[in-house]
Order: structure tokens, then sequence, then C-alpha cells
């Protein structure tokens, strides 16, 4: 039996970013009537404002979305394949490595780029209303109304809202309603490292200045700087550095400092860098939260979608692409439920959460691999094994893939990483497997590694 | 060089509960203006509220700072002294277990009689003011004040607070506050299980129905009931249940439920409960969280004390314990620092912070030794054995015993916790040691344990 609030078909988003914006719009197409509210001021109106954005890397599932929401080629113009990353060592040295088979890449979007034209097109819906510059306040978990407060009078407002979805980020204020209610578990945790935005200029002329069509890595061990490519010829570059210690953010005050640090351990990315100084004291060093919540809903009425459930660290490009795959999973939901939300809302907070917990597991597991694995050999090594296993038993997925280049559920993907490190520990231990990297020892191990999974 | 807020020795106290109310007896000894916020009415006049208290085992860290405020005397009027575990078995077989030396014994208070008595005694000082009804509702973090709500009438009231110590407990607005800096670590996390408070009354005559010198627990492995003496003559028992599931709360809806729930598994103590339905429908079913901080303190002026730093569940008896030793290491740091809170601010919440986390999970583990291994045979000679060479080597303290009758700090007894139980683990594999339990195959094993723990 649907729910009353579903035959109204109004809901409430609360945040335009790119998870609300994208939801209005599956909403809007079920023919809802979608009220959106942001703190933010319209960014259609005011511009976009980086700074501390992190530039986004769209992947298999970020696209499955925008597919199902039927945009994909209003998105497609502003994304720039990036089939493999390049790695820079500290003198200078290039070494690229695929991210997956030939024709598999991951496409670099500037978030703001994405967002201003993720609005625009739920603009296009005559039943979206959009209300820029209010904040939400309270909650009221007895009687359906929500309340905001518009920043730019002061006043506030109490609307109806039988039907809410929280897609307001990590710092969710639907979430922190929810965090005073009984039995509601919640983890905010920082890591030891912050970031700082920076960038790459295009060549005069308007070419990029490296090669575009690759995620460019300097992996120092504890600390790197990544680039990732814009369509106008410039690269968005992020520095991330532990805020305290021998090497960190705390230690970087002066500018002969931050040049010392850069010459010494980004020789080759500082030429193309003309305002490395004024972009270190210009842009905020910024920190890196996930959070963690459970559950991810309040009775039939209240949903958290995107950050909102499950920020996560930025170092598997899954933040997006885990909140718009909630979209996805949602408007499948939809149709399975016949648009009832008493049963949508907690059969997805209760089958989603394990997917959550695993992108945010797996995040932190890739931060290690980009910081300090990529320059280490053996790590290349079992790469280059693995995607030769990959080509040769079309049912090995490595892991990388499996998470960028399927849509095979986050939890399950975890759950192979544990796996194929096992593997790998066994075949990296194979006598001259530098050598024999493709020989038959591998193939036995291999095989009966693969002969072990299936009798599980 | 001591703080400027110091020279003026004002502090705003937030919380009047058992460790807000201590801690502003410290702070007035010292000569402190203290300022007393308490969201709840004034208990003096109003009358204790019980229904939801769980009683308090009061152990030496207690003690310890009972007796470095100087008011030992008045306390121990309503203490009643409990040298050992009381086990009913489901056929209501008794079995007793000292829980440290003959001298030894954790004391039943009542939460309600020693909050009184600690705020009759902050009274006895001038310059300590009560401002009760007084909710909490902002911090300024950019200027020294905070935000109290009248709810008495409903009115705001914004006061100059340089030294704030936030000891409002588990939902603590001052840590709520604290959550939305940046970097600010943060976890809530309930259990499955929910409590509920029962009570046996006196017998009559007045005198107690069952041993007063004892604390009885019916442990039936995923759950429990535990009774502690009064001085009335009654018992508050306390029955911890998971909230769902086959044996749950959500299982036990109408009188007949209750009755035979509590005459399969508590026999014994039923005919001493003549109001059990009455109280079982009176009382709430209460929730259980643990939380965790980090950092504790904001800058040198705010510092959070007791379950508003690291609440706990309440299985090994230490929730106030810990946060009583909170108010005696503080005191002691006083003198160390020579009253300078810049210093003992920040230092205090640094060394202290891996003992909060430490008792949070000791408590953890207690709750599975009390519902389920007291029951066990193997774990009660490993009781006994351990109570053996507690008296043979001067040296061996038994966890238990560290935690509640030495001032060792946790973090140092949850290690030990993990070492005694190797240890156990190599004794109980001895061949016939129900026999040989203190036999000179289980004095060699404890003497080459020691000498490898000698050597780390």
């Amino acid at each position: 039996m649907p729910d009353p609030s579903n035959s109204k078909k109004k809901a409430v988003v609360v945040g335009a970013g790119l998870v609300g914006a994208l939801w209005t719009v599956f909403l809007a197409r079920r023919g809802y009537q979608v009220d959106l509210y942001e703190r933010r001021s319209d960014m259609r109106a005011a511009g976009y404002v980086g700074g501390r954005s992190i530039n986004l890397a769209m992947s298999v599932r970020g696209w499955a979305a925008i597919d199902k929401a039927g945009i994909r080629e209003k998105i497609e113009k502003v994304a720039i394949a990036m089939p493999g990353r390049m790695m820079h060592s500290e003198t200078g040295e290039l070494s690229y490595q695929p991210y997956g088979k030939a024709d598999e890449a991951i496409y670099s979007v500037s978030r703001g780029g994405l967002n201003l034209e993720l609005l625009h097109i739920a603009g296009t819906f005559p039943d979206v209303n959009f209300y820029f510059d209010h904040r939400c306040v309270d909650l009221d978990l007895q009687n359906p109304t929500i309340t905001f407060e518009d920043t730019t009078t002061g006043l506030l407002k109490t609307v109806e809202a039988p039907l809410i979805f929280g897609a307001d980020g990590a710092f969710s204020a639907v979430r922190y309603a929810l965090q005073r209610t009984d039995r509601f578990n919640y983890t905010q945790q920082y890591i030891e490292h912050g970031y700082k935005e920076l960038t790459i200029p295009p060549a005069p002329g308007g070419k990029h200045r490296i090669d575009p069509n690759a995620l460019h890595i300097w992996p120092r061990g504890n600390f790197m700087l990544i680039a990732l490519p814009n369509a106008d010829g410039s690269f968005t570059c992020t520095l991330f550095l532990p805020f305290e210690g021998a090497v960190s953010f705390e230690k970087l005050t002066t500018d002969v400092a931050v040049r010392d640090f850069f010459d010494r351990y980004f020789s080759d990315a500082v030429p193309h860098m003309p305002t490395l100084i004024d972009d270190f004291w210009g842009n905020p060093t910024a920190s890196l939260v996930t959070t963690k919540c459970d559950p991810w809903h309040w009775q039939n009425r209240i949903l958290l979608i995107g950050d909102a459930a499950h920020a996560i660290v930025p170092f598997y490009g899954q933040g997006m692409n885990a909140g718009f795959e909630d979209c996805t999973i949602l408007d499948t939901m939809y149709d399975e439920y016949n648009g009832d939300w008493s049963g949508i809302i907690p059969d997805f907070s209760r089958q989603r959460k394990p997917d959550g917990d695993a992108i945010l597991e797996l995040a932190l597991r890739n931060f290690i691999e980009m910081r300090d694995l990529v320059g280490d050999p053996m790590f290349l090594l079992r790469k280059k094994i693995a995607a030769w296993l990959h080509e040769e038993y079309p049912d090995f997925i490595p892991v990388y893939s499996m998470v960028s280049f399927t849509n095979i559920p986050y939890h399950v993907a975890l759950h192979e990483h544990d796996r194929q490190n096992e593997l790998f520990r066994e075949i990296l231990a194979l006598p001259d497997i530098e050598a024999n990297w493709n020989g038959p020892a591998v193939r036995e191990c291999f095989e009966r590694w693969m002969a072990e999974s299936a009798g599980l």
C-alpha cells in the first residue's frame, strides 16, 4: 500500500550539491514536486567558488546514474578520460599504469561544473522549486515539519515535509538532528592528513602542460601530490600532507619553506606551477573526515543519502560515485516497491549500509596505495600480473576494476580485496617471479585460488 | 605563567551530576568561585527521581577522590560493602566468588543519595552558585561566553566563561558544541542491549530479603539480572536484555510474557519481587551508549570530564569511579602546574585519553564476563587460580583487582587483561588442571610468564 505522503508526490531535498541535485532530477522525472533547499547561494548566479574542491573522477557507478537520469549527453562534454595513472618519481621519471582494460577509463570532471550542470537540468522541470540561502536548523521528528533559516533575512521558516531526503553532505544538519535520537550510532573521524588545492595553469596557447589523459601522482610515502586535467587546459592539483610531524603543513610557514619542499619532492612539477606560492597561501588547508552512521533513516519519511550517510576520504575517487549510485539504487527500488517509501526507506537503509562501510574502508586503504605503494616495484609487478590474469581469465576482476568499472556492490569488492591480497602474497613469493610473472607457476597458483573460492 | 582566567579564580561547571558536583567541591576548596549549571531541577528540593539509575559500585578510585576532597565520612555512611559476587543459577543454586582479598570490597551506593550528598557539601561553600533548570544551548568558541536557557522562563542568558568544565554527561551539550569544530573526532555507539530497573523491596521488618553483602548476578548467557543492596533494606535490580531477538524486550509485551520470562530464568528472584509487573511497565526500557571523543578540550579553557569525555557501559562499575578519578588527577595536576590551566587542560586531555579508551573497552569485555562467563566452571577455576597466585605472588594483580582496588592507570589494566588471558589459556590447558590448580606445573607456567614480562 503506498504511503500517504506518496499520493501527494511531494518531497523535500536538503542540499543542492551533486547528490541532492541529481536526486532532485530523478524525483522530478517521476513526477514529484521537489522543494530543494541549499545553505549556500545559487551557484548559477554567484558562480562556482573553488579553492577546496578536489576534482572528481567519474567512474562506471557515476555514469550509470547519469545514464539512468537520462542526462549523459550533457555531462559527457565536460569530462576528460583518464585511462591510467602517471607516476612521477622524485627525479622526474615517469611511469604509466593503465587503470583497466584498453577501453576503460575514469573521467576527470570539475565539481563546480558538474554541479552547475545538474542544477540547470533540475531547473528545467517546472515542479522543482529552489530555495538557496536556506540553512536547515531543525527537524521536528514528531510532526512532519522542517525549519530553515533564510540566511539573507535571518527569518525562520517551518514547512510541512512528510518526505525528506538529507543530501546535505559530511556535516549534514539532517543527520545532526537524527544524532540526538535514541540508539543512533554515529562516528566522525578525521585522518592525520590535510589537503590543499593548487593549480597547473594552461600553457601559453591553452594546451595542457603535461599529459591530459592521465591522473598524475607524485607518490612520496606518507604524502603525495596529484593532478587532474580540466577542459580549459589547466590541472587541478591537490597536496595531501600530514598536519603535524617532520614533513607536514605545520612546518610550511614561509615562502622559502614551501619552495624548498616543492623543489625537493616535486621538482618536475614546480616549473609548471608559476602561481604556486600565491595558491599555497591563498587556498585553505582543509581537513579530511569520514563519517559513519546507523541507521540512515528515520521511520518511513527521512532518508540520508550521499556524504550525509557515508562521507569518505577522496582516495578512491568514489565519494560522488557512491552518492550517485545511491540514486540509481533508490530509483530501482522505487519500481520494485511501486513507489511505497515506507518500504523503500528502511530497506535501502538496511541494504545499502554495508556498501557505505565498505567503500569507506576501501578509500582509506587506497590512500596507502596511492601515496606509497605505487612507487614500489613489487606493487607494480602485482598490478601487471593482475592485469594479465584479468585478460586471461574473464571471471577474475582486480579490485580496482571491480570498484571503478563495474556496479558490483562495494561490500563484495572489499571482501575481494582481502582475498586478492592473499592470492598475491602467494604469487609474489614464487621463485624468480620478476622473470616468470606470467609463467605456469603463476597460473597454477591462481587456478588453485580460484578453485578454492568457487568452493566457498 | 598562570593563565589570566586563573587570577580571577572563577570557573563554570556545566552539569551537577556526580562528577560535576564533586569537581565543584574540589574547585571550591581551591578558593574558586564556581557557577554550577544544571539542566534538571534542584534535587535537593525536588527529591531524587529514580527509575533508570543503575546503582553504583564505588571502588578504590572513587574513594580516592572522595578522600582527596575531604568528604569520606559523609559518604561512607550510605555505602554497603560488597566483598563478592553471588551467582544465582537457573535452578536457584548459589555460588559466591570474592572480588579480591579478604579486606577488599566494592561498595553499593545510591546514585541519587550520593548526588544529593555531594550537592549538600558543595552548598556549604559560600562561593558556589547553583543554577538549576538551566540548559546549555550554545558555546561561543571565539569569545569566552556560554549561553543557557532558563527552562522555567524560556529566557536565554549569556555569561562570561573563561574557564568551563563540561561535566554534563553522555549527551553533553558542551561536547556537541565541540563536535562541530574542525578535526574533532567523535563516536557514539549503542549496544544491542537495553536495561530496565526493578526492585526487591525490604522484607517485613525492614531487613534485606537476600544477602546484602554481595552483588547478586543471575547470568543467563546473552542477558542477565543483577541486584545491588540499598541501605533501606531494598535492592535495586537491573535487567539487561537485547532489544530485539528471540529472547528480548520486544517479546515482552504482556503481563503473561513478563511473568513467564521471569519464572523461567529468574525463578528464585520472583518471590522477592512482589511489584515486578508494575515496575516492569512503570520503568522505561533504556538504552546503553558508549561515547569517545578526541580531544577532550578546546584550547586552554574548555575541558570535558566524566561521561561527557568518556561515557561507558556500566558493567565494570567504573563509570562514576573513572569520572571521580578525573577529578583526583586534575587536582594533582593543579599543584604540578601551579594552577596554570593553559598547561593543565591540554596535558590532562592528552594523558588521560588512553585511560578513557581503556575503561570503555574493559567495561564492554566485562559484560561478557558477567552475563556469560561467571556461569562457566572453567572461568570460575581461572578466578580461583588467579586469587591464589595473587596471594602467593604479591607482584601479580588480577585485572579485576587492578581496576577496582588500585589506582593503576586503566590503560595498563587493559594491556594486562590481554596478557593475563594468554597466561590463563596456558594454565587452563595443563593436564588435569581441576585437581592440580595450585600445583607445581601452574607455578612453573606462571613463573615463566612473569619472567617473560619482566623482560618486556
